[in-house]
């Protein structure tokens, strides 16, 4: 890979926590892994949407899916249900791995921006503002911009047309196959956090990462050790 | 929605049984709800190749995924699992309803076709063909020959191209949210056939199917009765 100069960050899961919101699954479904069910659908739906031309917001689509999942296990979802999820989406905590492998990128001078399939907030705190990590990225990209979900091509451009950088300068870094898939078809290199629920795919005409590593100051660490040499 | 001349079915868990592949799960895995999970992420993975502008088939996507959801789940895939998942891919019985919705289409007068993401299996029986139901159909269109996945527009297109009908006078029969909602954004009508794991999707802007039934007879009674209205 090349050597890269910016760190482009995912959002949900990589750096916050959807395990957070299980608790509130368990209350709505009685049983926590629902919530994984319904962020699958999440990301299917996503791509559904962008494949088909249509674009409706990330936090939109999740309440809707919400009421889908519902139908499917025989619940009434309540507005009070879609209230607390969408709470819950806008307030998940920062991984405790975080800081520490934020801290180490930024010292060690590489340029640090996020890229998300949530929408901005108007009038309120985003997520990652919420998580209290805001404050270590350069800019905050929403996929808004695009009117496209990840992984589509012109979703990754949107950060280095912004910067006015190379595509190939450019390091994503995630917890989700499909989203190192699409950075690196975009030309991109990237790498995966295996956090729980999430691990590599071998499938040959497939990209691989570039790095793999169990959490963040793991891949910080990489990530150092190759400026170095 | 126009007058439909030309059904097109969904054949994987629309026409045939995914429930069949849940004992081989429980077998793998000690659990047969993870094979909802994989096939939910095969879902995802067709939709991210396809965004990224990259091809494998459905079926070499299938294994990879087995092996990805062995390694979130701590469970080793042995090469026996791999062929196993591949011959239940290819061997799903018919649901029950299936024979008599056809039948009764068929004998009203419409055209039926097929469109799967499964691609076809030289040298041997196609899923459609083990379930017996081959016979109903005037032409079986695979996405292969668009190597892209659905919900793009562009394999929809396949099947009114081929046909030489405009898109609208083409319905698409299917059990998934994903596929009406892109067969419709490509200028078809669309019937949802709510089998068990699915069921609408209320959001705003997206497109609801035209008809929704919970069985093929159901639908097929809802299409004779609009064609003689």
């Amino acid at each position: 890979m090349s050597e890269p100069q910016v760190l482009v960050f995912d959002v949900n899961e990589t750096l916050i926590d959807v395990e957070s919101m299980s608790p509130l699954f368990e209350k709505i479904f009685g049983d926590a892994r629902v919530m994984r069910e319904w962020l699958g659908h999440l990301f299917t739906y996503s791509m559904t949407a962008t494949l088909s031309g249509l674009w409706t917001d990330f936090f939109t689509l999740g309440q809707g899916l919400l009421t889908m999942v519902g139908d499917i296990h025989g619940v009434e979802i309540t507005p009070e249900d879609v209230d607390d999820v969408k709470e819950a989406m806008l307030t998940m905590p920062a991984h405790p791995d975080v800081e520490p492998g934020l801290a180490a990128l930024s010292e060690a001078g590489f340029r640090l921006v996020t890229l998300t399939n949530s929408p901005s907030n108007p009038g309120g705190r985003t997520p990652l503002e919420h998580a209290g990590l805001a404050r270590y990225f350069e800019r905050r990209f929403t996929v808004e911009a695009a009117r496209a979900y990840k992984p589509a091509p012109q979703v990754y451009h949107l950060v280095d047309q912004s910067l006015g950088v190379p595509p190939s300068s450019c390091f994503m870094v995630t917890c989700h196959v499909w989203d190192s898939v699409g950075a690196q078809s975009a030309g991109f290199s990237a790498g995966l956090i295996t956090r729980r629920g999430n691990a590599p795919l071998p499938v040959a005409a497939l990209p691989r990462p570039d790095l793999v590593a169990p959490d963040l100051p793991a891949l910080a660490g990489l990530l150092i050790e190759r400026r170095r040499t």
